[in-house]
């Protein structure tokens, strides 16, 4: 059984016309007209494939080929279709056009797996219209309810449920939805680590835990000439030592813990005037919960410290927790010896982005299969990973859920 | 001959009426309608004096008492009537007011000065609606020929000759104007050290030297999830480790130097990008020129090593750079023995802020009398000096400005 990379690529070109931005890029935000128009075209090629459309109703979509024994849970890969506003035509899209791609391998080999085998879309991956991200598969493994889902108010000021129904795709099957017997999905690495190592296949051992916090600091406004350093109570300074302190704390705790302050604002904002206040955002990520509360408490320490010595105070606030996710260990080691068997280069890492499959593994054994991202670019026209990694990728994708569904 | 407070504060609070912002503050940006509000008011106290006043070409006003030679060049005292946006009543205006009423004192008194004594005010001090600050005593003093002064425009589109004339301000005195005698400015400290001290008046030495440069740090957006941190080219960090390079820096040079980074921004500005893009200012502050050379030089080493080792490129633009100014160690002398003399706490100290005074110390021996600020606030509606301070700032401005005139 072989993938026909071809009928991959031409899936993907096909899919990334809806939404074609025009740069190469794609906007198929979730839920709009857009995203709508990437559903019919996804679920039409499964009925195609002649397999068993099910739609819930948060949207997720299902599409499911027999197995010799169907009253066996089946075995799932997929991933999501929408994209955020400046997208690429790989990211999750790769994911769930390879499940589909492993379906016509199967059906053009004649074979037929033990297992069941589903390929599935999520809404609302990306939550770049209705926070937070991965809400489809979050409700799908039932870790919000649907209620709660469908109320979610959108960025321009729609409503989860409205669009839903407006778009036409608030199926009927329950959520949460039936555990799989394991989940495996192929996605684009989105970081630069497989290509600066030169391999091909990234055999993923789990999703970093993820602490963004935000921190207002206040001090005083000051006369920039008059005012003597010792008498400042100045918020700039305290956020430009977070800063530091955040690269020197990743670079201590060594590993693949990374430490990020993305956000910085001062006010008054002006040349010759000591900041009264500073809003800046630190975003911690670990694949170790303890390191990663390790690294929570240093920051915090270390911040008070700094501001006591100032004069000024903080006011922290949470913006986003998540506990780091392992996959499976029988799923990570199936994935790495099915790529050393294919002669194709592998290693393991951790995922540094969240994905739909840290939903799943709340439910059921669960891995995924990363392929390079040139320069690591992501989210952006530019996103690009090369059709014979595309390809491996398929072909790794497709022998793990054989073997899984055997 | 001795000062009388309650003229002087009579007077502060009349001219506070014009451009009352309602919030204990005033709006007298120069060469607007409150302006020449504030102008017509004062030149009519000047007149009812007897003083003979005197316009000039760029608006500056000079308003002179004869002296018992009126062959000898004057003394001068003065400041501005101008303000900030949301401007106090005390910045500029007490050195103007508190002239007038040493001219009251000495009617008072019976007293003629050997040399005349000239009360002046300068057009646009502060800068804020036409840069640069201290633009009249600049063209007075003949640093900035008449004609490029004319055709500054306003952040309001407003042509400054325009302005001139449509407020009935043009004058026909000659610039650059005579150099006086010497000159001595009474102003509000705008900074916090008297009042720390407890001192009622500060003998100023000279105004630091500015320099303001902004950089650019330009790098490369990454995810903040799936970039290893030796991966990233953050114009984030490199902004942060110049923020707290600075601070260090003014505490190793130590003495009057100050160092701020007031404004400070990212892009894209998101919680979980590296950011590719800081912009930042840089104030740095001294009364010795080759500390504050030095302290530039310091600033720009420390900057493109952290930048060579993150892989980010630096752009520098300079906005500001003014040498110190040293005022005449006889007219400072001269403030000292008097504070002393009149039982007066008094200490010496320079300007963090910039003043006409400065502007005539190119062309005069030149000095300054401070009061102090409480908090050290200014440019600001809460901006407050106690009646106790103004009336000793005045009483030495007047003993100052008799003696230098005999």
């Amino acid at each position: 059984m072989k993938v026909q990379p071809d009928r991959l690529l031409a899936d993907l070109e096909a899919l990334a016309e809806v939404g074609n931005t025009g740069d190469g890029g794609n906007c198929r935000l979730a839920l709009t007209d857009e995203d709508a128009g990437g559903r019919e075209l996804v679920v039409g090629w499964m009925r195609s494939l002649g397999l068993a459309v099910r739609v819930d109703r948060i949207g997720n979509v299902v599409a499911t080929r027999p197995g010799l024994d169907s009253s066996l849970d089946p075995v799932m890969t997929g991933s999501h279709i929408d994209t955020v506003r400046t997208g690429g035509r790989y990211d999750g899209t790769l994911g769930v056009l390879a499940g589909l791609e492993v379906v016509r391998a199967l059906d053009d080999a004649g074979l037929r797996t033990r297992r069941p085998l589903a390929v599935a879309f999520f809404t609302d991956e990306e939550g770049s219209r209705f926070a937070p991200d991965m809400l489809g598969s979050l409700v799908y493994a039932g870790g919000m309810p649907l209620e709660d889902a469908l109320d979610i108010v959108a960025i321009d000021g729609a409503v989860l449920g409205d669009e839903l129904e407006r778009i036409g795709w608030a199926g009927d099957a329950a959520v949460p939805g039936p555990a799989p017997h394991a989940y495996v999905e192929l996605h684009i690495e989105q970081g630069p680590l497989l290509e600066e190592q030169g391999i091909t296949i990234g055999a993923v051992t789990g999703v970093q835990g993820i602490s963004w916090q935000e921190v207002v600091v206040t001090g005083q406004a000051n006369h920039a000439g008059t005012t003597p350093m010792r008498l400042r109570h100045d918020a700039g300074y305290v956020a430009g030592s977070i800063v530091t302190f955040v690269r020197d704390l990743a670079t201590a705790l060594g590993g693949h813990q990374v430490a990020t302050v993305g956000r910085l604002s001062l006010h008054p904002d002006l040349v010759n005037v000591v900041a009264a206040r500073a809003t800046l955002t630190v975003d911690l990520r670990n694949t170790d919960a303890s390191v990663l509360a390790e690294a929570e408490s240093g920051l915090r320490s270390h911040a008070e410290d700094v501001a006591a010595a100032e004069g000024v105070t903080l006011a922290w606030r949470r913006l986003a927790q998540f506990d780091p996710v392992a996959f499976d260990p029988s799923v990570v080691d199936l994935v790495e010896a099915t790529a050393r068997r294919l002669d194709l280069s592998v290693m393991r890492l951790p995922s540094g982005a969240g994905h739909d499959a840290q939903m799943l593994a709340r439910v059921c054994p669960t891995g995924m299969v990363f392929v390079p991202s040139r320069a690591g670019i992501s989210h952006n026209p530019a996103e690009y990973t090369s059709p014979d990694d595309l390809a491996a990728g398929a072909q790794v994708l497709a022998e793990v859920l054989v073997e899984l569904a055997s």
